[in-house]
């Protein structure tokens, strides 16, 4: 069959076999399918959708487009976490010892960030000494011995995923949910996830925005995990305000040892531990939930998480007596309070925008050639629903330079104050679990 | 505006503005936009339709991107012509001499034919010397004289156009009404026309085989053709078979002497007359279509519409005899008469395929570099709702070749015979005048 009766049968609505969907994603990844009928097909799927069976298709026929990382080697089943990404979100820093501490293997391929902050990369390079510069045979070795270890990108995942983002990224086909759910779920088996729990993330910081819409990618994202044999679970999780309180890279790294002691912002902490659990329990070191949960805020009382996280970090090179001695992360030059200018109650904090202010102050990179401050960032003081006195500091800004009139007056429009009282939102507005 | 934007407000079902379109068409037309991005957008108008303003000015946009021929120095309403295409459409050759037999001017641009038969062109040369290597200004001349004449496709015109249509041949996107409206109305408006006759086929040998369908595609043009300041009107008529009985290009010659002179197949009679006043009236020749009616009509009595032929031919180097005598026009050697194996009344003459036997024969094009034969092809001897006895002949077969066993079980494939009494189709469906 040619490339342009399979778009037509997906413009009129007729459902693609599995042949036909790898026909598909294999001329396209070897070029003899032109991106203009790819993006033709994009737009047709944007309008017609795919059945589940489709769904399925299409994630293996992007996983089967190139390298597959093997991670057998490893014992215990891999189970790998996904959020749809935010500000301020520092989940992964706190998950990975966390469930390393009761026994999940955690095999973690990251990358480095664009915008807000670094990625989890970046944020683990604030440890002084701290490397993944380590080969594929050090990476599972670690992780056997250690239960956790992170490398960078490695090999060749998923190219027509590559691809085919790029293309939908400027023909206006981004926001099609079969096409989102089968990237994000290519991207995970490729690196090879045997279970996988998902953050999806909604509200004004978020790219799905609405609750219905991060639903049904959720959903979808389960169904598409379900089917190709790769237990999937998903909370959706509040993107009205950032998550915690830090926004740049030692802070983040700072935060997420706070809330391995117990001590960190209660919002971050929540999350983990219903995400934890999901990941405790898929790796069936649990028969139950509610029984992972509690293995967790063991793991925290009892300082095994934590330790965890030394391990790990001393494991990579780094300096693991950071975990005892914060003060040893970088640091910023100057630590300036931003005061409110009014009483009232925080009723909005603009998630992108205070990103963007964190951007500025050179937590993240502007362009892919941009370089990171490691120290800089912002810590936010009040959260949506507090309530405020003229004079209380929003946000303490950790800064590099003394100059930062406008990442002030760029805070400022991001936090908006209101006479009336204002309920703080959810943090978790629904779970799937089949 | 970025394009991307462009793509995403149509795929939205927002209208675009009348600069946006003239962007987009001019983008794509340099090559600055890609055709990734076009064949985006194609599909999303495909879903999302067009605006009457969005047509007007995507037509417009076209008929802009390239050369557009200047008719004015012709004294006169110049009205075109355009048919949607079928088999055995003889209207052309019988239509510039009859409308100039009673003073509209005809200035047709003509082109090479492929499938069934040739084009008008080739169907011309036919005549012995005919030729339309004249430049632009003998052409204007020969119609201020004659009223009739045609030329070749001369200049760059609707570049836009041509490079859409082949990107959405390739993508699936042919099928969109607003699509196909502006394609055909651009090329009639770069061609130089003031005003513009439809005659839009329906039925099983047509391109639009549905009778809503094609209703909705006159429709569109007529509005198209109006709201750019051409006065357009379409005739809706019918090809669940072949019109006429002739199918090959010296027998569509013949076929339009016989008509010119009243002596034609009745079907083919009758559309001309429609169509015929149809453009005699909008050239302003006439004050009521019943009026431009009775002046055809007389004028093919009076042979003053076979004299404009003969006149015409003989301009532009053919031999006016065969006007006079028709065996002076190529002939095939074998003339074969094809019988009916049943009783019964014709009920479906399937015309893709019998045009089709007819290119077997040579009297079309299989690919643009093939040879025509001019002398060949098919005369239909029954229509939908005759009755045939066996023995009767169905077609008569005009070949070069005589081992023909193919084009035979073809056309015996292409004539279903009934037993039961058939109504023959009604030949107009309707007409659209404004």
């Amino acid at each position: 069959m040619r490339m342009v009766d399979l778009i037509q049968k997906k413009r009129d609505g007729q459902e693609l076999s599995t042949e036909e969907i790898q026909m598909i994603i294999k001329g396209f990844t070897d070029g003899s399918i032109p991106d203009y009928q790819m993006s033709a097909f994009a737009m047709a799927t944007y309008f017609q959708g795919m059945s589940e069976q489709e769904r399925a298709d299409l994630t293996m026929a992007m996983v089967e487009s190139g390298d597959v990382i093997d991670l057998s080697e490893i014992e215990g089943v891999k189970v790998d976490k996904h959020s749809t990404g935010g500000v301020g979100d520092t989940t992964t820093l706190v998950l990975a010892p966390l469930v390393a501490a009761v026994g999940v293997p955690v095999a973690k391929m990251s990358g480095r960030g664009l915008g807000h902050t670094g990625g989890t990369i970046d944020k683990l390079e604030a440890v002084p000494g701290f490397h993944v510069e380590i080969d594929k045979q050090q990476f599972i070795d670690l992780v056997n011995k250690n239960k956790v270890a992170v490398i960078g990108q490695t090999g060749n995942l998923t190219p027509a995923d590559k691809k085919l983002y790029a293309l939908r990224d400027v023909t206006a086909t981004v926001n099609s949910i079969p096409l989102i759910a089968s990237s994000i779920m290519s991207k995970k088996i490729a690196a090879g996830a045997d279970a996988i729990v998902l953050d999806v993330k909604t509200g004004a910081g978020a790219f799905m925005k609405d609750l219905d819409d991060a639903k049904e990618l959720a959903q979808a994202m389960v169904n598409i995990g379900n089917n190709v044999g790769r237990e999937t679970m998903a909370v959706i999780s509040d993107m009205s305000q950032p998550l915690g309180f830090a926004i740049g890279n030692a802070l983040e790294i700072q935060e997420a040892i706070d809330t391995l002691k117990g001590e960190g912002p209660k919002d971050l902490e929540e999350l983990c531990l219903a995400l934890g659990s999901y990941m405790v329990y898929l790796a069936k070191k649990a028969d139950s939930l509610e029984q992972a949960r509690e293995m967790l805020e063991e793991v925290i009382k009892n300082g095994k998480a934590l330790e965890a996280l030394k391990v790990f970090l001393s494991a990579q090179g780094g300096d693991g007596s950071v975990v005892d001695d914060p003060s040893k992360l970088p640091q910023a030059e100057y630590v300036i309070d931003l005061e409110a200018k009014e009483d009232g109650y925080v009723s909005e904090i603009i998630a992108d925008s205070i990103g963007t202010a964190a951007m500025l102050l050179g937590a993240g990179r502007a362009t892919k050639e941009s370089e990171i401050d490691l120290a800089v960032g912002l810590m936010l003081r009040k959260k949506i629903g507090d309530a405020v006195k003229a004079g209380d500091a929003l946000v303490t800004i950790y800064s590099n330079q003394d100059q930062i009139e406008d990442v002030k007056e760029k805070i400022y429009n991001s936090i908006k104050i209101s006479k009336d009282k204002v309920e703080a939102p959810p943090l978790v507005y629904g779970t799937i679990e089949k």
